[in-house]
């Protein structure tokens, strides 16, 4: 079933965007509501695409935002004003039960608690759109909430990060402006220097997450990969991970509770730096070489053979391991005595005595390689 | 309800750490059997400690590891011998509906496939307790298995990561028993030196989580912090990171669905590098500082302040910064203006028609704070 999407706030740079990622998957999204402030012919250039049931700008005052938020038909509702002004209007279609996501930090910080009570009555829910609390809804998403012990905000620590205190004192604009990850308009920029915006993001994450200011960490992590982590009362912490794109938690509040099915798989894994021309990244990972690592090639392609190989590859490990604990073979023959080893034993279907079977001649495969190991190298 | 647990190789290392968190949850879990090898006067004292119904050793034969695993009135099963011994038990078990945390490896590379489908007839339920597949398991939790593009394995990188092929040719058992993080036997060590220890992971992870090779990717990741990554379809990344001690994939394996309760929360803030004393760390997270960044300080006493104070925090800092922009304080102004300003402005309850008082009152005071910044430098 298609969802139905109204925007506050649609010529914004969070509407904007929105609408970005509802155009790429109009199969999934329509679009019933559009509100915007004083950018008129951005609007109607948005109405014209996406032709909504209603739209509304500035001129309509408080009428307007209603009208889009309660009475477009709209199953979720994108709050993306900035300031009080949409607050009765995301606070009306709260009380019809329409959900919402909500990237008015303000409505959050100033009156969280009021909204969440209202959803709580009218059955809403309320989806983050920032990325900090979307990454920690998403740890925290199927856990029970007393065995959470606490959350971490990160921060990007902003320009100052390095300074001294006095140092920061006499900062300028210009200094503020270079802000390393994001970007984002001027006020925000500034908050992000001082260190505000994250304390705002911690009300917010209080309001979200019905928990107490102890509970609720901030740590700077320079480099925005890592957006909030979630810890468990058994020592377990679960992080979430996305490049610096507000389109993920946009696509997340909106396609929630599914995800979106298509996000090319390479950008994750860039941004955990797994790509393998980023060889040394922020998180310090990095993609092991099979020539160096013979050995986890030989299971990959042990995992893409199947059948019984997986089984002949472990014991064959075992043996040829053994050999080199003894002083037999040396390190570097390892692989090559397991793969000749491999070439002996036939590939079966699995059954648990074709296992017996691999394991076996796996085994007196893997002594006579070690063996023959000279002439193996 | 308590749950019955037996276990399958309680004198050995995965054995004695599960007897361990076991011991500590004395009101959750039951020890209903335990089997053991050789070490007969371990097995002793463990039955002497936790009285369990039935007990055996290798002496027993395949018959005692049946008694214990099938007969023992277990809820749940530790697999936890190496090799193949156990085969046969825990599949019986599973046969018999009984849930498994496999710490046997052999079990899940040689017969995975079956073993997942034998407990898919019967609806036992298979725990992974090696800790990068309970990483991977707590990440996927609840989410749809078409919504999860991939998964992460991390690796320690082992003993010879920085060094050459021509250079790893001789390198000696001595070498490869310096590994870096975890302690673990010979046998492994060198597994975990070639890499086929994660090969092997790999295959497990295939098996355990049904996806093929192409989709397992494996990281290496020197501190060990992190164990495990999911990707998703829409570019989001979840990933799970715990001190590398096998107490808490053990722990979780017995607890799921739960989680246990009281692990002190300092232990994972320490894994993540969020301790105030451990300011640059492995995944390069720092504390920020609440002297140089006196807004964070701000926005926690707020939140603590509860009602109305939030808004009001709001509305000053939004007017503070304007005023910083506009280069009328200096950016070391901006957080005492802000406290200022929310000295002068009264605290009330919640409501909405509050929140808008304490907005506007909160803007004036900061007007006024931000006109005679001088008296409060």
């Amino acid at each position: 079933m298609r969802k139905r999407v109204a925007i506050l706030g649609s010529t914004g740079s969070i509407g904007r965007q929105a609408l970005d990622v509802v155009g790429r998957y109009r199969d999934r999204f329509d679009v019933v509501g559009l509100a915007a402030g004083k950018n008129l012919a951005l609007l109607a250039e948005q109405v014209a695409l996406f032709e909504p049931q209603v739209s509304a700008s500035a001129a309509d005052g408080q009428a307007g935002l209603y009208r889009v938020a309660v009475e477009s038909g709209a199953d979720i509702v994108l709050a993306a004003t900035d300031g009080a002004v949409a607050f009765d209007a995301v606070f009306a279609a709260v009380d019809a039960g329409i959900d919402i996501a909500i990237a008015n930090k303000e409505l959050v910080v100033a009156a969280g608690e009021l909204l969440f009570a209202h959803a709580k009555r009218s059955g809403a829910k309320l989806l983050p759109v920032d990325s900090e609390h979307s990454a920690i809804f998403q740890c925290l998403e199927g856990q029970a909430r007393d065995r959470v012990a606490g959350i971490v905000l990160t921060a990007s620590g902003g320009p100052f990060w390095n300074r001294t205190s006095e140092e920061m004192q006499n900062v300028t604009v210009a200094d503020a402006l270079r802000h390393p990850t994001w970007n984002m308009g001027v006020k925000n920029t500034i908050d992000s220097a001082s260190l505000m915006n994250k304390g705002l993001e911690v009300i917010e994450a209080s309001r979200f997450f019905a928990m107490p200011a102890e509970q609720i960490h901030v740590l700077v992590h320079r480099t925005s990969v890592a957006h909030g982590f979630a810890i468990f009362t058994d020592g377990n912490v679960l992080g979430q991970f996305a490049p610096p794109d507000m389109r993920l938690p946009i696509g997340y509040a909106l396609a929630y509770p599914d995800r979106l099915p298509d996000r090319n798989e390479v950008d994750a894994l860039v941004a955990l730096g797994g790509a393998a021309e980023a060889s040394a990244t922020a998180l310090g990972f990095e993609r092991p070489d099979l020539e160096r690592f013979p050995c986890l090639g030989l299971a990959y392609d042990a995992l893409r053979a199947g059948g019984t190989v997986p089984a002949a590859l472990s014991a064959a490990n075992e043996i040829v391991v053994a050999a080199f604990v003894d002083g037999r073979i040396r390190f570097g023959d390892i692989a090559p005595c397991i793969a000749a080893a491999l070439r002996e034993v036939p590939a079966e279907p699995l059954t648990l005595d074709a296992v017996r079977r691999a394991d076996a001649a796996a085994r007196e495969a893997a002594i006579a390689a070690t063996g023959a190991v000279r002439q193996l190298r």
